[in-house]
């Protein structure tokens, strides 16, 4: 009988954080594996997270005038050959589509990785005069990545997306283009996810495939790992060449086009996992959560119970509201409640309906509050804002007391060797020293910030003059 | 110079249907041609025609307790191997990928040209108990079918649509399940997309691989010919047994599950096209349109006039509206704004603000009403309804005064070689008829429509006794 069954215990993070994830993942029932090796399946719970995502950024791209459409998912293999960099960076990691129908194929197609290269070919004969421009437009989508090893939401061979890809007149209003959207990302994860952000820009080792500049967004796990959360490109005008995408000025002159693309993806519901969950599973900020506010009936089959609290969903319709009148326990509702992150419960039983009045439960910090009847909408539209606001909070702060300064190359290797989190340090500019402490250490450039700091004169790793202040990191 | 430009008049509708559809798909810059053979490009005003579409339906489906997730789109051969008819119905047609990275697949995978056999893969091994049933479960995504003629929106490599697939206990569940869904589509084309449909069953030759039955909601097109506009399948417990999803009865014994799947695609805006177009280009519903009111200012660098414009903008605010103040010429924005479709204009220049008013001229028959700015928000909001209204009646008309009755089969032969539109004839029940007909007239057989009509005692083709009325018609 399932109103016998308890909610199975998901192994601690302190244990092992891997497989607290992986549980989470699938006792919260957002994601299962696939028949197809490396693809996953987005079951109701987790796809609607994606789905508030979407729903949510879009709004957010259309204020700043991006247009939708949709390309093909086939690259033809001379296409994505067209721009040197990035064919090298993605063709080692493509599915080849070889045969259709009944026949081989005369040109193999990919399954698009990214695409750069279709968006191009587009423009091209899409774009004529000055007043063509900018193209500000955007596809929701899956891409396919050939990866060899897989996690549920933060890597697998086919994941979903959007990627932007626009054209501007000048690299001026590209690079402002790329900034503003890296902005918008940065800005989404935090109010939105409650997940805060440190934005800055890629090494060029790290740089997109095709890149002049990569911006990225950079959050901490919960387990002291970093999780590039978002990127954003400027590709000057490189593909324009590539690809001979000229418009005709106002003064009549040929000139390229000026390029940026950006992207965010449904590892974001990885990061939401790992910045925000704990040992009783998935916490979700109330903005995002597809469920706000569950109310939970106690001993349901007394008289008024039940009634009321469907009466109470009535009060809250304002909210994403649920009533779990299911024939289980109250003890495997709530922890099923907790399980799947529902940020608020709403608890009434007999003596509550004597007394006028319910139990709300948080679910982020366990607190409880009792609140009559005519209290309950106003009060469940406060602790909601609240509970979004110090989400943000508990998890910047866990960020920055995992955020560590190293001013020479022992103590970087003593911090990355004994405490997760992130690592500030001096940086020469040099990508030997990078390379060193990656071999060295794991740890890779997570990005130069904007916001700099002046830490000391020397790079940590050579001790030559120091460029950039870098944050470093072990990275999902 | 662009504003000296005429929009380019596309070929009449009378002289060649064919021109004149891909004329208003180009003009109206709903879609392009790819360089991948047989793939689209959904250019801004296509996608967003799609958007609204989404929209509408998923709020539909949700009302009725779907649950959208999301499977890999990749299927392995064995996998799509495992239901006799379906691989036979399916695999002529499908994309393979052979390579995944720079290794050769183990086993072959075909994108998916739909997905049954991947959620009876997953079903198997989420159901378990009654309490597991129904699933009721959607998914967006676009799908691959290697055609060798392709059509823009009609007909692709690549297209966009839903699948619904669900599983239920009994095969009753299954039956309402599957006439709900194509209810719903029916509802969904004349009250959103003002296009009628006949709702019926189709015929044994004409169902989809596998299923035991499928229902189908047909349309006529200006040109007289069908399409096909949504269709919903009941599998029984087919695909159960070969998947053997079974589930454990209230009675503690194992059954198997009873399916369905239904699906709407990206050809309703073909659809849209062909029933409500006409010589100057698209004709939207005003539900679907993205834009719903374009403001046309004339001699808009006269005093006050472009300020009128963006105040009544702002006056009409609770509907889709823009403000076309772009320095063509008004006779250019008007013949633009009736290309793309927009149901309503709102001509505003200097004498019109001298006079207080403005005109409104309807985009679906031409017609033009003066009104005061204080009337023009009712004003707006009424003839909005009525145009949707008017289209839905116009579009039925046609199709009634397009719909014949065939009594023998001479008169069957002429009408279809004379007269563009459905034919009712009764039919014995024997396929051989159907090829028959199919073969000497090209018509096929559209649906045994649920309204049946007694037209005769026998078979339009042999003369034996008849069992169902069929509407007949040749078909995109």
């Amino acid at each position: 009988m399932a109103s016998d069954k308890k909610v199975e215990a998901i192994t601690s993070m302190e244990v092992d954080f891997a497989q607290w994830y992986t549980d989470v993942v699938k006792k919260a029932e957002l994601m299962d594996y696939s028949s197809v090796k490396g693809c996953m399946i987005f079951k109701p719970a987790g796809y609607a997270l994606w789905e508030n995502i979407q729903h949510e950024l879009d709004r957010r791209f259309k204020e700043t005038g991006v247009q939708n459409v949709y390309m093909p998912m086939f690259i033809p293999e001379s296409l994505l050959e067209r721009e040197k960099d990035h064919v090298e960076g993605f063709a080692p990691e493509v599915a080849w589509v070889t045969q259709g129908g009944l026949q081989p194929l005369q040109e193999k197609l990919c399954v698009r990785p990214t695409s750069e290269t279709l968006f191009c070919d587009f423009y091209k004969n899409d774009i004529h005069s000055y007043r063509d421009l900018p193209k500000v437009y955007n596809q929701w989508c899956s891409v396919v990545r050939w990866e060899k090893e897989t996690r549920p939401f933060l890597r697998s061979r086919e994941f979903l997306w959007q990627e932007g890809h626009t054209a501007h007149a000048t690299a001026e209003d590209a690079e402002a283009r790329t900034q503003q959207m890296l902005n918008l990302y940065a800005d989404f994860c935090e109010e939105f996810l409650a997940m805060p952000v440190i934005r800055g820009r890629k090494t060029d080792k790290e740089k997109f495939a095709g890149a002049e500049a990569t911006y990225t967004i950079e959050a901490l796990m919960h387990d002291g790992k970093a999780l590039q959360s978002g990127t954003s490109h400027n590709f000057g005008d490189g593909f324009a060449k590539a690809f001979d995408i000229q418009y005709t000025d106002k003064d009549n002159t040929l000139k390229y086009v000026h390029q940026t693309s950006w992207g965010m993806t449904t590892r974001l519901i990885g990061a939401v996992i790992m910045v925000h969950g704990d040992n009783n599973g998935l916490v979700l900020p109330p903005l995002l959560a597809p469920t706000q506010v569950m109310i939970v009936p106690i001993q349901q089959k007394k008289e008024g119970v039940l009634a009321k609290a469907f009466e109470l969903k009535e009060v809250l319709s304002g909210f994403r509201v649920k009533v779990d009148d299911t024939d289980k326990s109250p003890g495997f509702k709530f922890a099923e409640q907790e399980m799947r992150g529902i940020p608020l419960r709403v608890e009434i039983g007999p003596k509550d309906l004597a007394a006028g009045q319910v139990v709300l439960a948080r679910r982020d910090n366990g607190e409880k509050t009792t609140v009559t009847f005519e209290e309950l909408k106003d009060k469940v539209g406060e602790l909601l804002q609240t509970i979004q606001k110090d989400m943000l909070e508990r998890a910047r702060a866990h960020r920055d007391a995992h955020t560590y300064v190293a001013a020479d190359y022992e103590s970087f290797k003593e911090t990355v060797a004994n405490k997760p989190g992130f690592i500030k340090a001096m940086w020469c500019g040099d990508q030997a020293c990078e390379d060193k402490i990656k071999e060295e250490t794991t740890a890779t450039s997570r990005c130069m910030p904007f916001e700099q700091e002046h830490l000391s004169d020397v790079c940590v790793c050579c001790g030559k003059p120091a460029k950039k202040m870098v944050y470093w990191g072990k990275a999902y």
